[in-house]
């Protein structure tokens, strides 16, 4: 039985409050991600995608959310029922409605369909710090082709992303693997349960964040972190174990792809690796791709063959691919990490054929754009956030409303934001609401300006800087004066003079 | 109880489809929106507007959307539980978040507080031809002052906004009434009753669409309209009738603010209009609206005091604004129409003190997104849609696809939009795919030109141009060739002049 809600009664005051894992965002990071997303987007264009807008809520079966044997969607969504009593759900991510999408239009859509996405999606998850349940997602798709080509493509958008948003080479880096051939270290280890082989991967997917040991300790009984948590281990034996370790240790192939064949200790392995078909499948892959970036001479840092990148491996048939900022970052324990991944992909040949029962391949890479931009964040702290606030033309006389109305108007007529005070307080309040605005200068006009057809114009910068080094103040003021007349019809050159004051 | 859904056992294949109501939108509208937001954010921004972003879930009671006496959100909203059993809706509009927001925040915000927001938001509501239940609104609204200049801006906003899209001066108008006048309207006939007084708004709402007698039908008993649908009307007596109609039919101070004042025959009114009190202040709210807009220059016919306009009154308190275009369009029975609403607000001095207690005035405005491009696309119909396909580099030999991919990556290098076809057909097929993607050339580089060192450039627009004019198509093609080689050194150069040709 639901419960009766908290604050819902009528006449009952409600709270004012947001559902846990909700945020509002406010302007500086809006723009700040504004400025992002047009950066990503003029790579995704320049590639030849092109955009399309699903819509957020979906039918919950074509999402893939309902449970085997169960009436109701998987928890991790938030749904809800139409009408006529379907489900319907909220999309998690920007891959389903893809599949569903292409499913729908497929006859008409060129072949290979190439679009990118933005936009939010939805995850009914408990929240944490960082974690929310909704954030936005930027996605590039290549639909219709098992060319390895378009795989190789993928990882060249990446890196040409990272680099169109300022990152230098060697902050991040693309890293490369093939599903198939994490596929064959689980033959090779006998290993087919897929929960076991779930828990496997994702201890392998931990090697940056908790080191060799770490990760054995996760293939074994498990491992307690330093809170004292407990991770229950993949409960592997010995040999198993060492099979694996062997793996992610020995490095595969980062310029001839021939020496990913040889990386196993034979005597160790339960089957040999290299004689299993999916390592050996996806070891030829990895090598066509690796051939490919290396022609385009992305090779040189910018993308990396690393063999224990795992990704989201529930849909995953093929390559995937990982964003990874390595600027180093303290993280809540203390410890220097390197950043992390900011992004990822992979091939995914099943999603659509999941509709029509036609294999439609596919390939594509998605960002976590608040992911991104605190990265960017943590690459650039050192940067002044630039002063946007608007002009205020203060009111100093209700009477003469339409006149600031009109400096107002004359300032954005010449592409200056602008404001004219909207409340109904005074002065003091006044220049405390233009500080809080952050605005670069304030136009003053009272009876006595007025009769002389001045105005004067307030520094707000330049104040803040003579008020900060007292010492030198009355120098200074004397040198860029705060505060200054100027006949009215001088109004825009004047504020523009102290705009260019500030700019750089 | 639920019914159990379709195609959504485990192993049964499910249908794509979308729910309806929800539909997606393609690249060529994205574009176009696109632009079209940048436009208006960027009025917004020169006002001094800020961006904020709210999420798209809040929780139902924040939103205002329970029915008195009832446990379950109302069904125009799309809702369900989280999982401690409270209710969350997704956002219905962009104002009652906005509310929540403030009350939640109302210490550390600068008043009065100005934010502008676009985005998505939802209605659970029967979807109709051009109703969608998600749809984008971009929003601004003035929190914290009762200023009537801040009306008045809003009012200059909308305006500047319209001839920002490059909607002509005439093509539209900024409508203004002010709702104490409609309810000095409703004092004046005795009409007390919600339900009574909501029918009466909505007949005199429909007065551009119907006209006077069909508003009269609507006051009365009701409404059989081309269809045979009856509307039931507002049953007021004759009396009551005459008096709302000469309100409407007669003109308020389009210039002369005076004017308003004496326009109802006093002899039919059961309470003399100009004797309740919410008309005299309405009166004067209007009064003073005029002035501050006419200060500004804005009553050139930009923006236009009209009595007729009514707007969504459950939470408008004062002025209200419409935003309509005025050139006419054939609506769906065959009839010629103004085009109508694409936006509108008012003044909403109650939505933040439902959470507070305290009082806290707002005025703003929202556009319909979707409503105002269709208007720019009645507006602009002649003109061509812009050829942006990329150049697409032709796989002519798959073992030199590092060697096209290079190319693909030289032109985008040069910053032009280009990509390698990544499918796996032959010649005939990618030159369809060429055409489907809208490319204005293709390039084309065989063994033959390989050897030489040369590539083919396909112009395919003006290949498309030749083959339209069959008669002159020899000469034509000798004048400016469809196809042309050049040195593979040239390519930028080439690529950039088959672009030119197609420019403006």
């Amino acid at each position: 039985m639901a419960k009766p809600n908290k604050n819902t009664g009528p006449g009952t005051r409600p709270e004012a409050r947001l559902p846990k894992g909700f945020r509002d965002t406010p302007a500086d990071e809006l723009r700040e991600t504004g400025r992002m997303l047009a950066k990503i987007r003029a790579v995704y264009e320049s590639y030849g995608f092109e955009p399309l807008e699903t819509p957020a809520i979906e039918y919950t079966d074509a999402l893939g959310k309902f449970l085997p044997d169960q009436d109701r969607p998987n928890e991790g969504v938030f749904s809800f029922q139409d009408e006529d009593d379907q489900w319907l759900s909220l999309r998690y991510d920007l891959t389903a409605p893809l599949a569903r999408y292409v499913a729908e239009n497929f006859d008409r859509l060129p072949k290979p369909f190439r679009r990118y996405q933005a936009g939010p999606v939805w995850r009914n998850e408990k929240p944490g710090p960082g974690r929310f349940r909704q954030f936005t997602q930027f996605d590039a798709d290549t639909v219709g082709t098992d060319n390895i080509a378009a795989d190789a493509e993928i990882c060249m958008l990446a890196a040409d992303t990272m680099e169109a948003l300022g990152i230098t080479r060697g902050d991040y880096v693309i890293k490369v693997n093939n599903r198939k051939v994490l596929d064959g270290v689980m033959e090779a280890i006998g290993i087919a349960d897929e929960p076991q082989k779930l828990t496997v991967l994702r201890a392998i997917d931990k090697l940056d964040r908790l080191g060799v040991d770490g990760v054995r300790q996760l293939l074994g009984r498990g491992r307690k972190d330093e809170s004292g948590d407990f991770t229950k281990g993949a409960d592997l034996a010995e040999a198993q174990i060492t099979v694996v370790i062997s793996y992610i240790t020995t490095s595969v192939a980062q310029s001839k792809p021939t020496a990913i064949v040889t990386h196993v200790d034979k005597s160790r392995v339960l089957k040999p690796l290299h004689e299993t078909e999916s390592y050996l499948k996806g070891l030829s892959e990895l090598r066509a791709l690796q051939e490919l970036i290396d022609g385009a001479g992305y090779l040189d840092g910018r993308v990396r063959i690393d063999q224990t990148v795992v990704r989201g491996l529930e849909y995953y048939t093929g390559p995937v691919f990982e964003a990874e900022i390595t600027i180093p970052v303290v993280n809540e324990d203390g410890q220097t990490v390197r950043f992390g991944s900011v992004g990822g992909g992979g091939r995914y040949d099943g999603l659509v054929e999941r509709f029509t029962g036609q294999k439609v391949p596919a390939t594509g890479f998605s960002i976590g754009v608040s992911r991104l931009q605190a990265a960017l964040a943590a690459l650039n702290k050192d940067e002044p956030a630039p002063a946007d606030g608007p002009v205020v033309v203060l009111v100093m006389d209700k009477a003469e409303l339409p006149r600031y109305q009109r400096m107002a108007q004359t300032l954005r007529g010449a592409g200056i934001r602008a404001e004219m005070y909207l409340g109904t307080a005074g002065m003091k309040a006044q220049m405390k609401y233009a500080d809080k605005r952050g605005a670069p200068c304030v136009v003053i006009q009272g009876g006595d300006e007025r009769a002389k057809g001045e105005v004067q114009i307030k520094d707000l910068i330049e104040g803040a800087k003579a008020a900060a080094t007292i010492k030198d103040s009355k120098e200074w003021r004397e040198g860029r004066p705060a505060q200054f007349s100027v006949p009215e019809a001088d109004l825009v050159a004047a504020v523009r003079d102290v705009l260019a004051r500030h700019k750089g």
